[in-house]
């Protein structure tokens, strides 16, 4: 093979590896709220093992970029996927981790319907699921237009974040004993870290516009 | 200038970005904590308008390496300069960014003494600074050791965490208004942004670590 072909050899498996690990974590985040609407103890723990394995999926995206740059000394367009892709692995990763954060407080909430004081969780969830979804999608379709949208609908989970927030004040407002205080905290946890996934989707997105346009946050950088 | 010292007076510009956005964010963190204890949203707002200027930095360092990879075609050690530098200041922004995130619950809470409920957040809030100061600068000097010990000390930071939770929760049991419940709901918000500057903190350190060693997280990938 050409040293061209062999480039591109591994820019394919690049994007193979990304595919894999969106998937990984997609499924992290919705077979967390899964558990814990179920109060499933057994698909937690499984979250929880699972997790190793994206991170270590990390490790591996990381180091091939990194090959890459160094052997391959690449310019422009194949510069920037490849940054984008550095810079993507970060993202997921962190969105791994917290599916893997909601299913440790689902271990400790232990509690029977835990999400009958913050009903909006689960919503939440599913946009957060979709962003994260759209995110890896727009960057192996290389669509500018699904990765600006993938930015916007953040705007959703804020507000869902604000609602659950005001259930748990709610709950907590005038009669909460301990039992009940602990399990609104980490309600109000689970609920930022499902703020924090559609953030990442949001960080991913604005990589995915940066490998599309040489902006990233409407500045030219490359 | 021959191409060799252009690229060196470069690394020299980079390094002195990093340390100045490392200082930038170190003060951040320390005044976010300062306007809380003193109900300042004075303070507060400066602190939120900075963060601009952080992000703005970020842009610049990120320009600055991505032209650096693209243009000088670095190898080894100096590749790896650059790849820890953009991804440091990804770590970097964040911890800004929830330095901002304190400052803005500082001006929700809106209340006289609300560490009152919380005291243990200015000591959690030392530490994460300390630790901030102390990854820059093990960037900077690179020193390995200063970087490992900074990682350990984020158990600190994790156990004072779960004080904070636990001195909340107390509060939240058995009597607590509306009013009471929402300050609880933003200083547990706050501890979880000193909690997450501390991971980032982590996060740089295992960069340093690997711009010494090739390992990130124990994983040779260059």
């Amino acid at each position: 093979m050409t040293a061209r072909s062999t480039f591109e050899t591994e820019l394919e498996q690049l994007n193979l590896d990304l595919i894999k690990m969106g998937g990984m974590i997609e499924e992290a985040i919705a077979k967390s709220i899964g558990a814990l609407e179920t109060s499933d103890t057994n698909i937690a723990n499984e979250i929880i093992s699972a997790d190793r394995t994206v991170d270590d999926m990390e490790k591996q995206i990381e180091a091939r970029c990194l090959r890459l740059l160094m052997r391959q000394q690449p310019v422009a367009r194949d510069l920037r996927a490849i940054s984008t892709a550095l810079k993507m692995i970060t993202d997921m990763e962190r969105i791994g981790d917290h599916a893997a954060d909601i299913a440790e407080l689902t271990i400790r909430l232990d509690s029977n319907k835990p999400l009958s004081m913050a009903q909006h969780i689960p919503e939440m969830a599913d946009i957060a699921t979709q962003m994260v979804r759209a995110c890896v999608k727009s960057f192996i379709d290389n669509n500018l237009e699904q990765a600006k949208e993938t930015i916007a609908r953040d705007d959703e989970v804020d507000d869902l974040f604000n609602v659950v927030r005001d259930e748990l004040i709610k709950t907590l407002s005038g009669e909460s004993d301990a039992e009940k205080a602990n399990q609104a905290i980490d309600l109000m946890m689970i609920a930022k870290y499902l703020e924090r996934i559609g953030d990442h989707a949001v960080n991913i997105c604005e990589w995915v516009v940066f490998y599309d346009t040489g902006l990233h946050k409407q500045t030219q950088i490359m």
